[in-house]
């Protein structure tokens, strides 16, 4: 079987690379037929070069030109649907029904399409008019933009698919797709579709481009490339460590999301008040998905007593009794084993789990530990090691000091969660909790489980380090998301003809939010 | 005389270091007499500690209570106006009028009320409501942040007064002041004032802290120490680039001001029509200020022409019939003089100028160079070395390519202008040069000189690395300057009443603009 092509400067064309690699299904820890290249520098450099002359040819567009794209792209994914599905099945092991036909799927086509709308109304932009100073701005497109994409959302995460994507090409800039080295196959899929969706509405070459791998030395440099306007990772923390030090040391915008183990706080009211629903809540949100979701509740705070010991009891036997699913890869049993054993050597008991088997392919049993507030805050470094699976650690505190404590060691987190009693019972002790938690997440939850993370304006997908690079930017939400991809562009003294559509006085561009002297409006400038 | 004591923890504490300082005047190369200490680590540590209970305490207070402090401290400020203006006028030579009295004071107290008015509406937060899935975000404090002032702007840009204090503060965090080491008594002043500003509004302690200088060691320590929230740094690049790498290893937030050459473009239309008033107006900006300022005008491009020979022959006469003005230190009069020689050593021309001499104090003659698009082609990286004060290069292009090819070559910046005949005859020529020049500046400017930095809410000055950190931010203009300090905190199923003020249904902060369900609005949900 030949290697497979990469898309570069709109065509297929075959990787001049000697290196290649297959993707394996996790589920029969069977070799995929498909081989796929390594991308050598001179690969990768062509791409850059043809991404910054698409780059330059698109920049004055207006936004309607990528909303096009987009739709068409997300048209052409709908009809490629079953491939699409069946191929991320056999790379990921992810059920086909309904997570990836029925979720991932229709989430992925419906971000692609509110990024379309979002580029074509322009608000994203926040086109900012003074009239007195005759000064003008807006967000104005970046520069090409390389998206690594993770493995546990082949769809909705793809770097040439999903959200890092479209906000890339809302925001107007050419994206290279470096896709998952785990689902190769998949990401080739999309970039057939993306290709196709560009040459119908008329994109140049370099607008789209794909490439499956590279070594970590030209991953660095890519990002760091001069002709480069910025990056999008979603992965591991050390590769992702790697990414950002290659591109601040090149003073690139960098976007990441590393890792979360995401803080639940059971108050101890509520667990009296409705322990089984909340065990209920917890054991389906750490253990969906296998629990491969960046936002899985990896740690649960609890104060000691009886709630606490019965919510503890039943969430064992609900893990015990729960099927274990196959995990992403062999990388991601190894990875989860390991965790495992790093929490136990540094003072977690196991109550249930931690070893691999009980499933199919790659797999780990439903885990669950326990550690003392107190030993915990003797190695709190050690015991917030991210374990990306079934798995999550019970940390009991036996007062509210302790709680504090405990939270007040937290690294950045994209979510906590604070569940309390309805009618008020624990409301001294949230307004303790809550302050610090605030300041340590990105989303902060109330009576909820984290995973389940919707596309809303509102929504934050982010947090401060390690969970993400900079704690005020959002991967999923439109418009937010779209803004990391911008740079603030200020047209001071510019003759009004010369002016890009948005800044104009007439307001031509339909539902364009623009803030006018002030104030926030979807008129033409003194109407 | 003994040493002057540092602002820590609400109280002026003799430091515990052993080492001290003193700043020169630059007018008469004499030391002056206020002693000042330099930090230890633990004094520093010390404050830290204190900004980040400060944090606590304040975090969730309403805007309002950031903005008494602010105009308070506006209001002291103008009453110790004739001391502080004699001192910087001490510490920098920079002119008592117009200059510090009447333009940079204003200017700091304007931005002060104006992030005053800011903090108090609220609306910097861009509150987002989803009423639908029961979401909203909103943008709240960053932590403790650190600014460091640079020497050119004792008053606008100091670390415990400028426009980085401002924006921190009005997005309500503590700030560490770090006083610039040339003009510590000017930042004492200004310490004072605050401090007594946050007696009289009831701030915590360690809300407003001021140290005079560290080590460069203890400067990458506190802005990577885990209890801060971001750093603000205007200043040289080496410098800032040591503060990056420390903030961005930790994952911190950092704001940096680096350098910026400002390059303008003569089209050949502009010249024939107005040559002799452009001519004025370029000398006027590039020796206002003996140069000192971030968007000093350092590169001048032009096509070869008769017009371009009388525009520079006008601009030498200006330069040498200009008086020659002092410069803020020895160490501006050194780094402007090599900096010339580095030009030069690069293929650059003398045309007039280059040596030390020629006014009062630390000061260099008045200076223009030249060199042609082809030499600088085969040497952009020297030939843009950032040449800090009363000096500018002329780039001499023979045609519209090695024009086009000029620009592509260059770095970030934070402003680039163009020229142009005002009948349209330059437009084609505008039309291929202006593309180029706005991916490579924060500030676009047409028939008009770039120093002036209006605080417009529309103005950016800012730009791509290595004029800033990151191309998304101003430090200039608010509200968009204090977002920086901020991190994005979503509320996720977040009981109404524990909800902050402005993401309740009610809209209870007056003026305060929200993004409800997709639409821009002044009013309550459901209204």
């Amino acid at each position: 079987m030949s290697v497979k092509p990469v898309l570069i400067n709109g065509e297929w064309k075959n990787s001049s690379g000697p290196q290649t690699f297959h993707a394996f299904n996790p589920a029969t820890k069977e070799q995929l037929p498909e081989e796929f290249p390594v991308s050598p520098w001179t690969e990768i450099d062509e791409a850059v070069q043809s991404a910054a002359k698409a780059a330059e040819v698109v920049r004055s567009w207006p936004g309607s030109r990528f909303a096009d794209f987009l739709r068409k792209y997300a048209d052409l994914i709908e009809q490629r649907a079953d491939a699409l599905v069946k191929a991320a099945h056999a790379e990921t092991a992810l059920p086909v029904s309904p997570r990836l036909k029925d979720g991932e799927l229709p989430r992925t086509t419906g971000q692609l399409r509110q990024a379309a709308d979002a580029a074509e109304s322009e608000s994203w932009r926040e086109a900012t008019i003074d009239t007195a100073n005759g000064i003008r701005a807006m967000y104005g497109p970046l520069g090409p933009v390389v998206v690594f994409g993770p493995n546990n959302f082949p769809f909705a995460f793809n770097g040439i698919s999903g959200g890092d994507f479209a906000a890339a090409v809302a925001a107007g800039n050419p994206v290279i797709g470096k896709g998952h080295s785990s689902h190769p196959e998949t990401s080739r899929l999309f970039a057939e579709a993306a290709h196709q969706a560009a040459q119908e509405t008329a994109m140049p070459p370099g607008f789209v481009q794909m490439i499956y791998r590279t070594n970590h030395e030209d991953g660095a440099k890519l990002v760091s490339h001069p002709l480069m306007g910025g990056c999008g990772y979603t992965g591991g923390r050390h590769a992702g460590l790697v990414i950002k030090e290659a591109a601040d040391k090149a003073g690139k915008p960098v976007y990441l999301e590393l890792s979360s183990i995401n803080p639940v706080c059971l108050l101890p009211g509520a667990l009296k008040e409705r322990g089984d629903e909340i065990a209920a809540d917890f054991a389906s949100s750490c253990l969906m998905g296998t629990g491969q979701f960046c936002t899985n509740p990896g740690i649960v705070l609890l104060l000691a007593g009886e709630a606490t010991d019965q919510f503890i009891e039943a969430t064992v036997g609900k893990f015990q009794a729960a099927a274990v699913g196959t995990l992403l890869s062999g990388g991601a049993q190894k990875g989860l084993t390991e965790g495992i054993i790093t929490l136990q050597s540094a003072g977690a008991d196991l109550l249930t789990g931690g070893e691999a088997g009980g499933g199919d392919g790659y797999c780990v049993k439903n885990t669950l530990l326990k550690v003392s507030a107190l030993d915990f805050l003797a190695n709190p470094g050690k015991l917030q090691t991210e374990v990306f699976g079934n798995a999550s650690l019970y940390i009991i505190a036996n007062s509210a000091k302790e709680l504090k404590q405990v939270i007040r060691t937290f690294e950045g987190n994209l979510t906590g969660c604070i569940y309390s009693q309805s009618e008020g019972e624990d409301d001294s002790l949230y307004d303790q909790v809550a302050p610090l938690l605030r300041q340590k997440v990105g989303r902060l939850l109330n009576d909820k489980m984290p995973t389940g993370v919707a596309v809303s304006p509102a929504m934050n997908h982010g947090g401060p380090f390690p969970a993400t690079g900079h704690p005020m930017f959002t991967s999923v939400g439109i418009p937010a998301s779209i803004k990391r991809f911008s740079m603030l562009q200020c047209f001071d003294n510019v003759r009004p003809h010369r002016l890009p559509a948005v800044l104009q006085d007439n307001n031509s561009i339909k539902d364009c939010w623009r803030l006018i002297d002030g104030k926030w409006s979807q008129k033409s400038v003194g109407e």
